[in-house]
């Protein structure tokens, strides 16, 4: 996937902070550029591959690589946010200071804020850009991607996170809070991608939305595991804060060992959801479920 | 307008923190509701009016509502997290503690970035919920609001009034600052408002774009004279911050009769644009603009 990874790194360097006063143009790409591993947009490309595999859509890639953008900005906004001191409190992202730390408190607030407007700005651009892009597809994408960011969606995992510090989960209300938090943004890049192509047959819509849930889920019971297992410098974040933090989580929960299992479990579903979709052009898929699976990072 | 102020407020009351976990739902009800002029839905649905008078499209009530909840929302986050101790460090707003004071500043800082979401939400809604707005509608107000909140509207504008405090800003850049930072919120609602009907004669689209840019900025000139001459207890917010913060404003730059000859000039620009519009029905537009430039709080 290495030439999908430098698309998408060639467009955000493209388009985030155009136009935008210094100071914030600085920020917003400090908080997105030169870092991250791309799970989401890698998703969405790899997504729409498969979907778009069937027909034929002129505008495809276009769609593909803004939906991915878009979907990468609302993931970096939330983690700016995330490690500001009223929330996580974190100095180290990507094995660099926080945004908070090198632009301050309110430089990464506005940052933050700045990065989900352009999500949707990439999304449906105005008529001053060009854009090849059906105005349907940009209506599904923004709906999309608006529900996944939203309080039904991550913003709504992130409350109950906030909400349960202290507090014993049962393994029901962990996996609620999990599907929200972190699951809601990564099933929504699979349909993202998905819905780049226009029109589905309802098995393949419906098994690209559960291959979505199921990486979604692998992904945190895997960043459980880590936040155990690795170290900081390897994770380029602080490991372990999820313990001292009193988290649930789903090593707390299910034991080391557990949590292996169920990782296991759930990619096992992501493929059986994969192979129910019928569509030809799914290796880039399966190869990122294993991707978020078998990662150390 | 009083019929439609009642219906901005049914519809936010109905829409705002729908199934959003309990806290994180009280948070944002409590940011947006009860409380707030609703100018910016207003004039949505007055540009809608004055717009959808010459054509015929069944979908323009919704597609107004919609449009006019989802500015509000974007005007109703910039608040709370302009609020934070990081930004302006406010404890008063509307006549009630803010957000962060009543929920903490994660509580805020959450509650801020789930209603940024909502806004393009409710704008662009999944299958899932009933909504006659046809996509390339949906696609068009996604692109209106999502510029005017961002790094080339609000967020940007935000910025510049950051990096200016302390500094003594002339006449051209403390309007470009303004033009982003209140004026193109308050440009957008008119746009979107318009954009509600559907294709627009060039003439008509041209002057209520002119229109609503002037009322934006007219607004934030007589923001900056209300933050002299009004006490905190009529304006349900902290008066004289700006003055305290040595923040630039029309005030400190043109004077006080300088600064109310400039509203009133903005006022004649925005009624001229409104009559080049050459639209029938634009009694609403211009109350709201009368009542921008004369308010009192």
């Amino acid at each position: 996937m290495r030439p999908e990874l430098a698309r998408i790194e060639a467009a955000l360097a493209r388009w985030v902070g155009a136009g935008a006063p210094d100071g914030l143009a600085e920020a917003m790409r400090y908080a997105v550029l030169d870092g991250g591993k791309r799970l989401r947009p890698l998703l969405v490309l790899a997504a729409a591959r498969a979907a778009g595999s069937a027909g034929d859509a002129p505008w495809l890639a276009e769609a593909a690589l803004r939906a991915a953008c878009g979907v990468e900005l609302i993931h970096a906004y939330s983690l700016v946010h995330d490690d500001m001191p009223c929330m996580d409190n974190d100095v180290l992202r990507r094995g660099k200071p926080t945004v908070h730390v090198r632009f301050g408190e309110a430089g990464a607030l506005l940052a933050g804020d700045a990065l989900q407007a352009l999500a949707f700005e990439l999304i449906a651009p105005l008529d001053d850009e060009p854009c090849d892009v059906p105005a349907p597809v940009q209506a599904r994408l923004t709906a999309l991607l608006a529900r996944g960011a939203g309080a039904r969606g991550m913003a709504g995992g992130q409350a109950i996170d906030l909400a349960s510090v202290g507090q014993r989960l049962d393994e029901a209300r962990l996996r609620e809070m999990h599907r929200l938090k972190t699951g809601a943004l990564l099933q929504a890049s699979v349909e993202m991608g998905a819905a780049c192509a226009g029109a589905l047959p309802e098995a393949a819509r419906d098994g690209l939305r559960r291959f979505g849930a199921a990486v979604g889920l692998a992904f945190q019971v895997v960043d459980d595991i880590l936040d155990v297992t690795a170290d900081s410098a390897t994770l380029g974040k602080t490991a372990g804060k999820d313990a001292a933090a009193d988290k649930p989580t789903y090593v707390a929960l299910l034991g080391l060992d557990g949590a292996r299992a169920e990782a296991d479990r759930l990619f096992g579903a992501a493929l059986s959801a994969l192979a129910a979709a019928g569509l030809p052009d799914t290796a880039a898929l399966e190869a990122l479920a294993r991707m978020v699976v078998a990662r150390d990072r």
